[in-house]
């Protein structure tokens, strides 16, 4: 079973980033405690950050081709206006969970909207880093749900 | 350590209801595994749904003034319009999470939004009913990050 | 064959409210006309008012669970803003027919749309407290459409 | 007693075009179903269509001159932008019934407002070609209220 | 002489919630103060708060019948959606006065726009709690124009 | 020199409708003061009305290949949609003056645009029918301008 | 009879500014050429411009005491946004017509409404500074219609 | 203790202005009252009204840089569009308390929002000329809150 | 193998009319280009041009009960407004390829949308008279797709 | 003569990709048929596809430099939002022709519009991957039409 | 050579108003500091401030006539909505830099639209008060592009 | 002391591309004067350009880790959608001054908002190829303010 990790732009900053806003774990923090709960389920983890959309949208193809289990993203700002990544998630049959760190309600009003969200399996918002851990508790359940 | 599930209106007719958009689970079902995750962290569990904006908005208050530990909370339809339940919300200190049976950001236009979200801890959509269960681990992770 | 007469908020002051725009008559006066039309038919009818929208949903519920043939709902300010409304009459699958009293497009702007309209079998208005009686004829047309 | 049944573009393809939107009867079985009303009820029937929004507005001037007793209007497409039928309407003082086969509020968004409704004695959809039926019973409720 | 003083949804929490928005008072303090005015001025007070839409409309509607003077109104959240307060009240012939704590034009925009203002005889905002004070002085006020 | 007196639908009423908006005025009225008014500056006048847009839009290219000196235009309700006559009479260089009866800026919110004023040399409302005098006065002031 | 002639800000610049737009002509050679019209008609002119508001207000409150029998008002830029001389118009029963030298729609989208249009008795723009002798027949017109 | 009575555009017409709207009342005679009203609360009071916007502006300055108890403003129709009266307000800590005769909410859609309210201490609207006293009581209200 | 080349309003004055948007071709110049292309093909061709919608959609219509091929239409200024003609194009199975001469994303932003477009097709435009050899191009391609 | 054959973000996975929209062809499929056109024609062709704005962006600025005949671009998602793209294309003076596989005006509204087309030479839509070759053909037909 | 400083409405409380938005400076530091920069540099410098929006008209038109070599202008709120004042600027030909001392982006949303801008030679805004020394240099910087 | 001068997509064209609009100096001319004047304040400076935004958010990663003193920018068409570069910018602390050639506000409607603005120091635009000393006479001047 293989599950991508993949984050946005400005995700490689988080730690130094605006921490009021976005916790004081670095991205790499994250990435060691989701492989952790990965190994613990015998699950092959693929870590991935990227500032260049396209770079992104080069991944989701290689997952979809691959036909991995699935995907945990945080888009971050590309959240707001990637149609191309949005495109490239609808393309794949592999199940993508949508992150965000903040809870992107009380923001800007332009942050409200996701053109993720329709393509994505599901989305959660708020829950701090711990979002991460959710969202990979998120991922075991919906494997459950499939026939094996 | 005590825990409120709350639901909104139409989520007493969950199985009975469209299954393709809201899946065949009855809501007894939901609140009896979500029982047994809260017997099995010690934790107390009420579970309450009214079709009554006024009832969800008085078992908030009550919630409130008894500083239990967390709300869940689906508000269903209310989810869109009633800011009578966002200032109830408001008025309180615990930490309520807003859950989704359905990915609203599928759905019409009129769904996407949720006047709950702002004052919501975080919100979560789209893993069916399993989102009850993330719900609760979101709480179970929100306590840790408290000192005790 | 069954019937529900129901009627949202404010429509219990018919005759006293704004009888410019409602008419004369009351509420206890279209019902009992309609009784005889139900009677005639061999129609067993209910009726029902509330100005508590749940109270409303509750009806349609119980209605959904009986599987009677039809409901004649006439939401009055509901209408414009009630969504749970609009689920709770997704959520079955008797027929619901919208009735209106006065022309909503000749009064304010917010009046001219109707949240419940895409879940109704069938919309109408303006034909004053006729209106019932035309929403009657047509629940009898649309029974008739049915396969016995 | 005079009654006008008038019918606006592409309704003269009815049954021809998209039978799951519009019904399987033709134009021509809706206007001999409302003749042998009319017979039964010694009305007067004149039935016409066309797809010249012009040569509508012209039978609408040459009824309010004749000062006949009512007009059961489809205005099809016209529904929706055509003003100068509105106008024409608004220029006599002959009662119009607004009808539509299909529930306007379930296509598309453009669909949901009428220009003509704001100067329509009262308007019904939703019912499919029954509703031919019923805009004539609401033609004869409307005459009942009137002074003979 | 005969005065209601209406509140709506939340506003039993007044003192408890958001302190800095309404201020430290009760409405029970509130509600003695007001008593107090009237008692001076001999007019009968009755207080009523409810966080269930219908049960303020009933209350209305009572008022309505019973053809008291006047009613003070903070309607809470239900300003900004309550198309059926507002129809309760356009209903009747008692003039309803509206007083918000706040200044709701310093918060969010959705509590910018009241849907009961345009059936009001009168509204203010922003004066903290002795606005249901000033909302008294008006009622006095309005009352002496009138012819006895 | 060459005058066309050209109006719209439902302009062939005047006088029958809405007097309070329109004035008690007949079209032929209005049609034989300009024919005396051109007679006496010597110009011929052609009169022409139509509900039929097309045959309106003919009238316009007519005009424009016998290349005559003016057209004098109310559009009626195609003010406010007829892009085929805005483009009709940007497809030719004799100069158009819109004059309305009625002052569309109080009337309803659509009323206010007109798709014609672009393409238009002036645009004249509110005069009643005596605006049709004061666009044959434009004409001529339009006139002396030129080079003869 | 009496009659003011009313420029509002920078028409003290025509001739100067922009002539492509607005022509070469004056604001005094406009001024006097009217005067001649009002002279040949024994009526008595006043000619006022002003770049301030508030001069402008005032002078409409004098013209509306002293119950002169109109106004010939090219409002200038404050067209767009000056309600506080909308409500100068709304005050006086003085007939104000309104007049622009430029066609406003072909201009920025902005210059399409105009606040003041709704008071005034008529309104006529595109005929460049012949405008104002239009506006002068138009005066003329409207004066005749009255009772004297 | 010094107030400022402040009034802007159209307010010296009332009494002559539509009656129906604004009352009867001149603005002297408002004035007048309220100098009795401060007379016997030891109050100097300064009463201003100009139809500049600057001159406002100026009277607002004046008394911020005095440092005077409150100001009563009426801004008219600046209510609507004058943001320098709304930063000249947010420069001063004088509380200013917004007055307005009529109920704005029902009028035209552009009266509905007041671009001085975000900066005003209070709002008032729909009490008639009796909104002055009101507003004065405020006043008074307001005062003793604060620690002398 | 038959088909029909469609042009709506205006498109008589095909090189006439502003030839810097429009060309220097004349519609029979168009035709008749088209039709050697046809006669090269073994296609037979019919030619239609009006300036009357009502004539298009009859049209549209005799080409759906003929079963003809494929119709090649430039709906002009029909574009932007005819849902009259976009439901006859609807109610047939004869696929339409939507032609424009100008680049229609260049002029106007009301000339951007299509209402005519969802139910075409395909669309192009901005390639001069050259989008109709195109078109027939397109036909060609898209009757090579189709099993024989 | 040289053409350059441009595709954007997740083109390289057509045939792969939601063949129901876009058809079972793949990218290498459409460039070796539009190689064979451009052999018969003596044209150079170039083809790039890449999920990077800034290597489509550089590429256009390549072709610009090298001054080359022609560009057939299907810019995918980037059509919606890439004004970055756009600008490259208006600093070219190479004609570009903008070709999209499906109907966009039938898809989600944010698919209507293209920040492309404005500054494209053409564009069309919806004719399945055989648009490249209808482009390729009105790359030839632009050809002719200039001097050699 | 000669510049103009203009300062729209409150900006003579500098100093005194909202430091934190706009700093400590008084209007006269400034004036006194620009006026040094121009002694410098052989420039005669004329400073005005009004809150009266037809005053600055005035200015703007003397400085047009006299030809001047340049406006720094700072048009406080008035940059938001006095189209007046945009057309005084478009009516001269003498450049105007417009200068804001704080980001209005960073605050009220009308804050972040210019009607001035448009007719600017340029704008600069956020970098405080010394803002008009950026302003002043840039004055200089566009002096040196004109030919002498 | 260093300084980063940042030029987004289409900039390394300046001088090839739109001369109209960008004047007719190449980036380098740009980059060698801003070289010069910062030799002579004794600055190191640095330049990049790149058409691909992660390349951009790189640089102001990396500017932010090395805490540079200041960051010069044109973000070029990525001033209107980058969200991801102003998140960028947010998480770094050091000042970033946005620059424009032209003036954004006298072109498209959608090139006069900027996603940047809100987190810049500040903004100028339309002094074409001078801004970017202005920008450097900014950048010193910022940093005179702060204490060394």
């Amino acid at each position: 079973m293989e599950l991508l990790l993949l984050n946005g732009p400005n995700l490689n900053r988080l730690g130094k980033r605006e921490p009021d806003i976005y916790g004081a774990e670095t991205l790499a923090d994250i990435e060691s405690r989701i492989q952790r709960l990965a190994d613990e389920s015998d699950i092959t983890l693929a870590c991935f950050q990227s500032n260049i959309e396209g770079e992104l949208i080069n991944k989701i193809h290689d997952a979809g081709d691959r036909e991995i289990d699935g995907i945990i993203f945080n888009p971050g700002a590309f959240t707001h206006y990637s149609i191309a990544l949005r495109d490239a998630i609808a393309s794949i049959s592999v199940p993508v969970i949508e992150v965000h760190i903040s809870n992107i309600h009380t923001r800007e009003e332009f942050r409200h909207t996701s053109v993720i969200a329709p393509v994505a399996a599901g989305q959660l918002c708020g829950f701090g880093t711990a979002g991460y851990d959710l969202a990979f508790q998120a991922f075991l359940l919906k494997r459950k749900e499939r026939p094996s």
